[in-house]
């Protein structure tokens, strides 16, 4: 691209001093008919173009509002002002597009009015805002930095597919997709729906995960990941639920469980020193956003670290690895525990962990982020690894400060006859999965994979608190507008 | 990742040379009991293992057969035979998993007998052919190039809606989503089916193409673009029709139509040369392919050039750019239009192209990449921007040998007032799209864009025939399986 963004001009700004030079943007304030604060999206930072009024059409200097789309023709001048080192002293300004001024104060664009829920209602202009902006350019970054990660070390990536017939992981609620015209269902002979007739031939739906898909992927090309959208059609009004998210899943042929801890351990990082490295200005915004955020608590609610510091803390700590075995006699034995004051108390080996136990076993216990592993089996889905003791699966769950379960996987059930087997106590039916099990019929191998969940990782990245505010266009219960 | 992968070993042979090194991968064959051809998906190249059979025992020999799993720890020596420079003298060897080779003769591992229509019923297995190896590779190279390109030239990766309830670009059928049970659908006072009562609290569709939340995005970001999943629920039973594939589409404040035009000759540019650098194992491989299948042909339908050929001449030459009404004139002039061998004659301006005459101004009058600009508004979308002789808009297509149309775009329409004009001429809901109209409303800019479908890039540069060879989970009528 040959034009110059502002974050071009701002980050090599030597280069361009006393140049004239041509820049498009938003305004994001006027001061004194003469201060212009021009944003492009490119940065949240402002470049500053100097105004002379006098030597402009008064009609053109009223048209300069809050919003307003400018041209700017001008010469890059060292900045009088504190707070940026460079400006532009305007010599010729073109008012861009219309700007609808009456309406705009009861927008999203009057800043300090709106409250966050306000701009979810608004989701299609809040990229304009400066905090909407930071997120959803950290959580390009975030993106990017896993596509980078993946192909530096030799992963492919692979789209599994979204509409699917297979209805066998179980992971949860699934949403039927189908070309019916639902006031005219055709129907079979004993009433019952005809799915012969729809657009697929059978009852479809959209993914829950492609990670069954993905490991016949794995079984060939050795090293593969998936990066797309996957679905929940649960009745979830939460913070922390979607029904429509990203999901990562890597899946590695010939990994073992350390293996796949080590790979979630090194990809998390990665991840994280990316945007520290590359997005300092959204991050330092969003850190001060976090401080202010916080001063507003009880002191005892307050959050430990600063945004920035947790994140350097996470890269630069070693993960904790605790089996779940060691996990549940720490939980036994903490005074939480003992004087009741988990909502679900730890009574015995073989309990559900609950984000209340993982966050004990995180911020208080350990401290650091925590990897968990060797699940019971009984908790876990039928495709994970039977251990020798016969009781436990190669499960493994990554648990961060704040968010609890960051990252969940697990060595796989490579051998064909323990699969099925498990498969027949989980009931999970092996027809459906003719194609899976045949991964394990010839020349199965040891693997291992993990699912992350995009948006919580947005979440723990950004210091944001609801999910809804990390991703475009929530979807969530009676809303998909847009 | 710690492991040394096949690509790792045999593209820096000489640091490994004389060393002791484990390897994994699969059997791709064992000749005479003595070299086994090793492959662990990392590249399309085997690593020959040399066993001296008479130091293993005769049981694990036999277990040694097509498609099994191993790990082979041995030492690098320098190879003997042509072919290759360098094998591993095998000290160890372990089969890893089950391989159950009764069945394995009727699948797709038994190399010549299969079809490539075979194979897509074995789409789980297809991933361990040569073939299927070097498209998916290929595949994934293309889609990092794309996410790399972007980010390199500031662009924000956006994650548009795939549920959505707008329902107004009308680019094509749609799938509808639903947590109804369709056998017990609720009814309002009037007979109809309730909505109100569904997941989301609407219709809600699969999305047919970002592009209009990716414009909001644009209105703030400046630079973004899609990569992801859209959906056509229409009954196409082709060659280049799928019901689910995968589009990027970039949108850019402050381009026109020539800027527009600019960055999608710079970004197939890009593509194309990374996986010339990057690929080219995989390239020659499909290049042999190519030219095999040429052979088979009557002379006057084979390809004027080779694969890798055809790939280099695109990076080379200037795209041409013509405009639509230049087109119609070459057209019209051409010996074809005159003597009737177009199965669509053209008549006069204001035609549709078909793929016939793209192909024809591409692959006979201008024999290189072409760019047809400023079509009749009548046969292009709404959003496109209405050019001063208010007779064409601002569209863009990119036509490539072989291929078609792989690229649309335009400049989009950002004037307010002509924007609800053209909605009105083109009975596209103007309330439906409110979010759509106010990035009109407050601080309108310039702005374009377009979309790719990632398919048929893929299939241009593998030089594969059928778009379902090119997806790994193809979903077309009548076809969902995994």
């Amino acid at each position: 691209m040959k034009k110059h963004t502002i974050k071009d001009i701002l980050s090599d700004y030597k280069r361009f001093l006393h140049h004239n030079i041509t820049v498009q943007g938003w305004v994001r304030a006027f001061r004194s008919n003469r201060f212009i604060a021009l944003n492009d999206g490119s940065t949240i930072l402002n470049l500053q173009i100097v105004v002379d009024f006098e030597q402009f059409d008064e009609e053109l200097i009223k048209n300069i509002k809050t919003a307003s789309s400018l041209k700017i023709e001008g010469e890059v001048i060292e900045s009088q002002g504190a707070g940026q080192s460079i400006e532009i002293l305007a010599k010729k300004i073109t008012v861009l597009g219309d700007n609808f001024s009456e309406e705009l104060e009861k927008t999203v664009l009057q800043p300090k009015k709106h409250s966050l829920e306000v701009l979810r209602e608004q989701a299609h202009l809040r990229f304009r805002t400066n905090l909407f902006g930071a997120v959803f350019r950290l959580r390009s970054a975030i993106s990017f930095a896993i596509h980078q990660f993946f192909n530096q070390n030799q992963f492919f990536y692979i789209n599994t597919p979204i509409i699917t017939g297979a209805d066998a992981e179980g992971a949860g609620e699934m949403f039927s997709v189908t070309n019916f015209d639902l006031n005219n269902l055709p129907k079979d002979e004993n009433g019952e729906i005809d799915y012969t007739q729809d657009f697929f031939g059978r009852k479809t739906n959209l993914t829950v995960s492609g990670q069954l898909e993905g490991e016949t992927a794995a079984m060939g090309l050795g090293r593969i990941y998936t990066f797309g959208p996957t679905f929940r059609a649960e009745n979830s009004n939460t913070t922390r639920h979607l029904a429509e998210f990203w999901m990562i899943e890597p899946e590695v042929a010939f990994n073992n469980l350390e293996d796949n801890i080590d790979l979630a351990e090194d990809f998390l990082k990665f991840v994280i020193n990316y945007v520290l490295d590359n997005c300092k200005d959204d991050l330092e915004f969003l850190d001060k956003r976090f401080a202010e955020e916080q001063k507003q608590k009880p002191e005892r609610e307050r959050a430990k670290e600063g945004l920035i510091e947790k994140l350097q803390n996470v890269v630069s700590k070693r993960f904790k690895r605790v089996s779940y075995t060691e996990a549940i006699e720490i939980l036994l034995a903490s005074k939480e525990n003992k004087k009741g004051k988990f909502q679900f108390p730890i009574e015995a080996w073989g309990a559900d962990l609950q984000s209340e136990h993982e966050r004990y076993l995180v911020e208080k216990h350990f401290e650091c982020p925590v990897v968990l592993f060797d699940y019971p089996k009984e908790i876990k889905a039928f495709y994970m690894k039977l251990n020798e003791d016969g009781k436990t699966v190669g499960a493994m769950d990554v648990l961060f400060p704040g968010i609890g379960e960051i990252i969940g996987g697990s060595e796989r059930e490579a051998r064909y006859d323990v699969l099925i087997q498990k498969m027949k106590e989980m009931n999970v039916d092996e027809k459906e999965l003719w194609w899976y099990l045949d991964t394990r019929k010839f020349g199965s191998v040891p693997h291992a994979g993990f699912g992350l969940g995009l948006e919580r990782l947005v979440l723990f990245i950004t210091g944001m608190t609801n999910i809804r505010d990390v991703i475009p266009f929530p979807r969530t219960p009676k809303n998909a507008e847009f």
